[in-house]
C-alpha cells in the first residue's frame, strides 16, 4: 500500500490503492479543506508534492490548477490517487479552519483543532520474535512515540485489535489514546459548548472533526429557584455547603439533561463527548465548578479563582466520557466573567486594529473598550429593566411582547411579537418607546413627563393617583409607562453609558476615536442602535452607524474556544491581559453615572 | 520577618523572629538532611550563604564546621537563625535522599522527591485596588507561576484562607494544589508502595515527606480462589468481562482494605494518600488494571500494554485522596514483569560497573544478567518446588517446616521453623536436604538415590511399594524425600540454572565473568548460596562467595520509584532498556535444561 506522509509533522496514512490523498488525509486525521466534499469541483483541497512518484494531472486538476501552480508541484488532494509512497505538504490555505460568523455577518476565524484526531490504520501483528504489546503497535501505527491511554480504552485494546484484522478506528488527544473500535468504525468525536446564564443556559453540540454545530439546546437555568439573580444566589450559596452543592447539582443537571439531549438527537451518547467548555459571569462560573462565590459579593470583591478551570466530567456530576476534559473560559474578574472573555474572543480582541466599545447588555451591562493594545473592561449594575422586568408593565420577549416602537405618520407604530395583541413592554419595545417621547418632547432631559408639551403623542398622557402615565397600547388590556419605569430605564442606561465614559476615559479615548460599536447579547442584539443612542445608553458623541449587533457572543466565543486550541490559548491570553476596572473606585463614575442618568438635549439629536 | 530564599530554584520562606534556616527549609517544603533533627550536633545540614547578613557562627557551627568552611559560608542550617533577608544554597550533599537499604547490607541511594511538597506560607490579603483571587494569593505565596488545582483543594480553599489569618498550610505537585489546611496544620502526605504477588499481596505506608517507611500491611491475594498460578488466573480472566472484573476487584479488595488498616495505624484516613504504586508480574500487573492479560498465556505472548500506566485511584476501584495518582511499575516483557524491573531497579541495574547475575525466585525463577553496558532478562518456568508445592512433604515456610539441613558429624542437623517437630519441607530445607545426598553420594549425578551409596546417610533410605525414599525425619510423623521429589527439584533448578546460562551465552559472558550473583524473593534469600551451587541451581563455575541474598527486592524497589522521581525515571528506563529473551525460542535452551537437570559431578564441588 502507498503510504502518504504529511509534512511537517510526519503523520502518515497507508492507502489502499484507487484512493485519493484527501482520504489519505482523513484517515491519518490531518486537517483539509475540501469545501465540495473531494468531489474535484472546488479547488481548495490544494496540497504541495515533496516527493515521490506521481500519475500526471487529471482533468479536474488542469481545470482548477494554473500551469504555474502545477509545475510547482500543487495538486488537488482529492483528485490525487497515490501509486507509491508520496511525501505531501498542506499549505496553510488548505488547513481547515474553525470559522465562528456573528449576528453582523463578519466572522473571527481560529484554526481548528481541538486536539482530538481519529485515525484509521492498521495494526501490525506481534511475533514471536517481537511480541510488541497491544499499546505499543497500535502507537506505532498511529504514530505516537510514548503512548499513554484511558483505563477504558485500554481494557478494550486487545479485543478491538483481535476482532478485526488488526484494523482499528483509534481516538487520541495528546498522544494518549482515548478510544478504539474495530475496524473502519464510525467514532464520533463530539464537544459541548455551554453559555449558562443567570436565567438561560445554552448549549451546543459540536462535531470536533469538522467544527459543525450539529445540535443545541436550552434550558431555564434551574438555579433561578433559589434566586432571580447573582447576588440573590450568593446569598444562597453563603448559607452552607449543602446550599452551594444544591446550586451545583442544579445546573449540573440541566446541563447534563442537554448533553443527553443534544447526543440523543445524532443517535450518539453522552459517552461520545471528549470536550465540554463552559462560559458564564463570574458567579455561575463559579457556581458550576462547586465553588462558594460568595467573597465576590463584599469588599474586595476576590474570586476563588479567575483562570480557567480544567476538571473531569465526574467532578461536576457530568456524564460523557470519562476521558472528556471539562474547562471553564477564564474570569476577567469578579464583575467580568467568562462571558465577557468568550465575547471578547469572539468579536476578535486582542487581535483588533480599530478602537472598539463592546458591551453585553443582560442583567448587569458588561464593557470592554480598546483594541489591539490594550483594553479595560468593567461591569455596571445596569439591573434588570432591559429584561422587562421592574417595569409596571414589562415582560420578557415572548409573544405579546412590544418589541419595537417608531413614530409613523403621528402615530405610535407598534411591533408586537407573534402579532398578538399588545400585552406588555420587553426592553426593546421599551427604549423604543421612551425614545419615540424624548424625541418628540413628552419626557423632557431630566426624565420627567411634561403635560405640557405639544408634541403628537401628549394626549396619551393620563393621570392617575400616582401621578402621570403614558398610554402605549389598550386593546385587551392597557399597556402604560409610569413615571417610575422612566426612572427605571434612566437608572439602566446611565450605569451602561457612565461606565463605558469611565473606560474610555481611563485609557483616553473619546467617543470620536471609536470605530466600531458592538452590541452583544439577547437584548443588545434587538435594539435599535437609533434609540440606543437617542435614550444615552451609549456615550454622547458615537455615529449610530457604527453601532452594530452582534448576537450571543459568550456561546459564540465558547464554541470557538471548544474547537480551537489557539482561541482556548487566546481567550487565556484576554482574561489576564484586559484590565479590570472597578467602576465605584473610579473618583469620576459617581459624576458621570449622575450626568448619564440624563436624557441628551434636543441640540445633540 | 525574614525571608530565606533558597537558591537555585528560589523558593523562599517567611520565618519569624528567633527561627533557623533548617525551620526556613521545612516551611518551605525544601528537602535539607538533619540527621540529629536539627539540634546542631551533626553538622550534616551545611548550607552555603550567598547573601545577606547573617549573625556570627554559634559554639556548635564553629565545632562541626572548619575555618575554610566558615570563610566559604558555609553554616549548619539548624543553628543559623535570620535576622535579615538571606538567600542560601542547600548543597547537594544536603539535600535529604532515599535510600533503601536491601538485606545484605548495601544500599542504592536516590534523591528523595516524589514531586509533593507541603508548605506553610502566609497569603496576602485581597484589596480592592488588587482583588486578587485566592488561588493566585496562594500561588504568589508558595511561588508557584500558573496554578491549577484540585476541585476539592479549590473548593475548600476560600474558608480555609479566611478561617486562619491567611495562615495556611498547602500541599501542591507539578504546580497543582492538591489540599489546604488551616494554619500551620499538620498536613500528612503519605504514599503505599505495593507488591502485589500471585500469592500474597505486600504494602507499605511511606511518608512522602521523609521517605520512611511509617506502616506495613500483607495480606492473601484473593485471586487465590480463582486459581493458584498466573495460567489458572489467566485463563479464569478469559471466560469474560464478568471474570476479569471479579479479579481486579479482589486484589483491588485487598490493596483498599490494606490502606485503610495502614493509614489508620498512623490516626490518618486513605485520603492522605496522594502516590500509589504498583509493583507485580505482568499478569498481576494486567489483572489489577483491569487488562485482559489472556494473550500473554499464548504465542507469541503480546502484553497489551508494558509501560507504566497512571491512572486515577477510582478507575482502579481504590480509596485515596482523589488527587491521588496511582501508578504501575512497568514490565519488560510478558514473562519479566515489574516486579523484576523493580528488583532490577532496587539493586543497582543500570547503574553497576560489574557484571552481575540477578535471580529472583518465586514459582517462576526471574533472571537478568548484565551491567550498566547492557542487560538481558527472562523468566524461566522453575515450578513450585522452591515454595514447598508438589513435594511429598513440601509445606510453606510455616512452624514445623525444615529451614535448613546440614551434615554434622555424620547425622542431619535440621532446622526447624519456630522449633517444632518437623512436619515437613520448605523450599529452603529441601535444597539443604539434596545438597548434602549430593554431598555425600546418596543421590547420584542423574538425581538417582544409589542404594548402594556408602555415604553416612545411606542407611535412612528405605524401599517402598513406589521406589526408594529418604527418611528425612520420623519425630511426630514421618518427613521423606522421594524419587519424584528429587525430579520436581531438578526441573526446578535446571530451569532457572539453563535460563541463566543461555541469558549468559547470550550477552557473551562466561561464570568467571561474574562479579555478583544476587539471589531475592522469599526463597532467594534465605536459601544457603553453597547449597544452591551444589544442586545446580547457579550456572556451574560460580563462586559461592560470589552470591548474596537481597530479599524483597519487588517492595524495595517499589518503595524507591515511590519516594523518588529520579528511581521512577529510572525504572522507565530499565524496562525499556532490558532485553528480554523469550527463551523457548533459543536454540540452546533446551539442551542446557536437560543438563542444568543433573546434578554436578563430583569433581566441580
Amino acid at each position: 500500500m502507498p503510504r502518504v506522509t504529511f509534512a511537517p509533522d510526519g503523520t502518515a496514512a497507508d492507502v489502499d490503492p484507487g484512493k485519493s490523498v484527501h482520504q489519505a488525509a482523513m484517515q491519518a486525521g490531518v486537517s483539509l479543506v475540501a469545501s465540495c466534499g473531494g468531489k474535484g469541483r472546488c479547488g481548495t483541497c490544494r496540497i504541495e508534492v515533496l516527493s515521490g512518484d506521481v500519475p500526471p494531472p487529471t482533468a479536474a486538476e488542469k481545470s482548477l490548477l494554473d500551469d504555474d501552480e502545477l509545475a510547482a508541484g500543487m495538486r488537488l488532494a482529492c483528485e490525487l490517487r497515490p501509486t507509491a509512497d508520496l511525501e505531501v505538504r498542506v499549505p496553510p490555505s488548505s488547513r481547515a479552519s474553525f470559522t465562528e460568523i456573528l449576528a453582523h455577518g463578519e466572522c473571527v476565524t481560529f484554526p481548528l483543532g481541538a486536539g482530538v484526531s481519529v485515525r484509521r490504520v492498521s495494526v501490525d501483528e506481534p511475533t514471536l520474535e517481537h511480541p510488541v504489546p497491544d499499546l505499543q503497535r497500535l502507537a506505532v501505527a498511529v504514530g505516537i512515540e510514548d503512548p499513554a491511554a484511558e483505563p477504558g480504552a485500554l481494557r478494550a485494546l486487545p479485543a478491538v485489535l483481535r476482532a478485526s484484522g488488526r484494523r482499528v478506528t483509534a481516538l487520541a488527544r495528546d498522544g494518549r489514546l482515548l478510544a478504539v473500535r474495530p475496524g473502519d468504525a464510525a467514532l464520533p468525536v463530539f464537544g459541548a459548548a455551554f453559555d449558562i446564564g443567570t436565567t438561560t443556559v445554552a448549549g451546543a453540540l459540536i462535531d470536533l472533526t469538522s467544527g459543525t454545530c450539529v445540535a443545541t439546546a436550552n434550558r431555564t437555568n434551574p438555579q433561578q429557584t433559589r434566586g432571580d439573580d447573582v447576588i440573590s444566589r450568593m446569598d444562597h450559596a453563603a448559607k452552607g455547603a449543602e446550599q452551594l452543592h444544591e446550586l451545583q447539582s442544579l445546573v449540573a443537571g440541566a446541563i447534563d439533561e442537554m448533553l443527553a439531549e443534544m447526543s440523543a438527537e445524532r443517535n450518539a451518547s453522552p459517552g461520545d463527548i471528549y470536550e465540554i467548555i463552559v462560559a458564564g459571569n463570574s458567579v455561575m462560573t463559579h457556581l458550576f465548578l462547586g465553588l462558594p462565590p460568595q467573597a465576590m459579593a463584599v469588599v474586595p470583591f476576590a474570586p476563588v479563582t479567575t483562570r480557567a478551570v480544567e476538571v473531569a466530567p465526574r467532578d461536576v456530576s457530568l456524564n460523557a466520557s470519562p476521558a472528556a476534559r471539562v474547562r471553564t473560559v477564564p474570569l476577567a474578574s469578579a464583575y467580568v466573567g467568562g462571558d465577557i472573555v468568550a465575547g471578547a474572543l469572539a468579536v476578535g480582541f486582542p487581535g483588533l486594529e480599530d478602537e472598539t466599545l463592546f458591551i453585553d447588555i443582560g442583567t448587569n451591562g458588561e464593557v470592554v473598550v480598546g483594541s489591539g493594545e490594550r483594553a479595560v473592561c468593567a461591569a455596571t449594575a445596569a439591573g434588570p429593566a432591559f429584561e422587562g422586568a421592574g417595569i409596571s408593565c414589562g415582560m420578557r420577549a415572548v409573544p405579546g411582547a412590544i418589541t419595537h416602537a417608531s413614530l409613523r405618520n403621528g402615530g405610535l407604530q407598534l411591533d408586537v411579537m407573534a402579532d398578538a395583541a399588545p400585552a406588555g413592554l420587553c426592553g426593546t419595545g421599551l427604549v423604543d418607546i421612551v425614545a419615540v417621547l424624548v424625541r418628540t418632547g413628552v419626557i423632557d432631559e431630566t426624565g420627567l413627563f411634561d403635560a405640557s408639551s405639544d408634541g403628537p403623542l401628549a394626549s396619551r398622557l393620563r393621570e392617575t393617583d400616582d401621578g402621570l402615565e403614558f398610554v402605549v397600547a389598550s386593546e385587551e388590556c392597557d399597556v402604560v409607562l409610569t413615571q417610575r419605569d422612566i426612572r427605571e430605564l434612566q437608572l439602566a442606561k446611565g450605569a451602561i453609558a457612565a461606565g463605558a465614559t469611565v473606560l474610555m476615559s481611563n485609557i483616553g479615548l473619546a467617543p470620536s476615536d471609536l470605530s466600531h460599536v458592538m452590541l452583544a447579547g439577547a437584548f443588545g442584539s434587538t435594539i435599535d442602535p437609533a434609540s440606543a443612542v437617542d435614550i444615552g445608553l451609549l456615550p454622547r458623541g458615537i455615529d449610530p452607524k457604527r453601532v452594530v449587533a452582534v448576537g450571543n457572543t459568550a456561546a459564540a466565543g465558547a464554541r470557538a474556544a471548544l474547537c480551537s486550541r489557539v482561541a482556548r490559548d487566546q481567550a487565556d491570553h484576554i482574561a489576564r491581559w484586559m484590565r479590570a476596572v472597578e467602576l465605584s473606585t473610579q473618583p469620576d463614575f459617581q459624576m458621570q453615572f449622575a450626568e448619564a442618568m440624563m436624557f441628551p438635549p434636543p441640540a445633540t439629536r
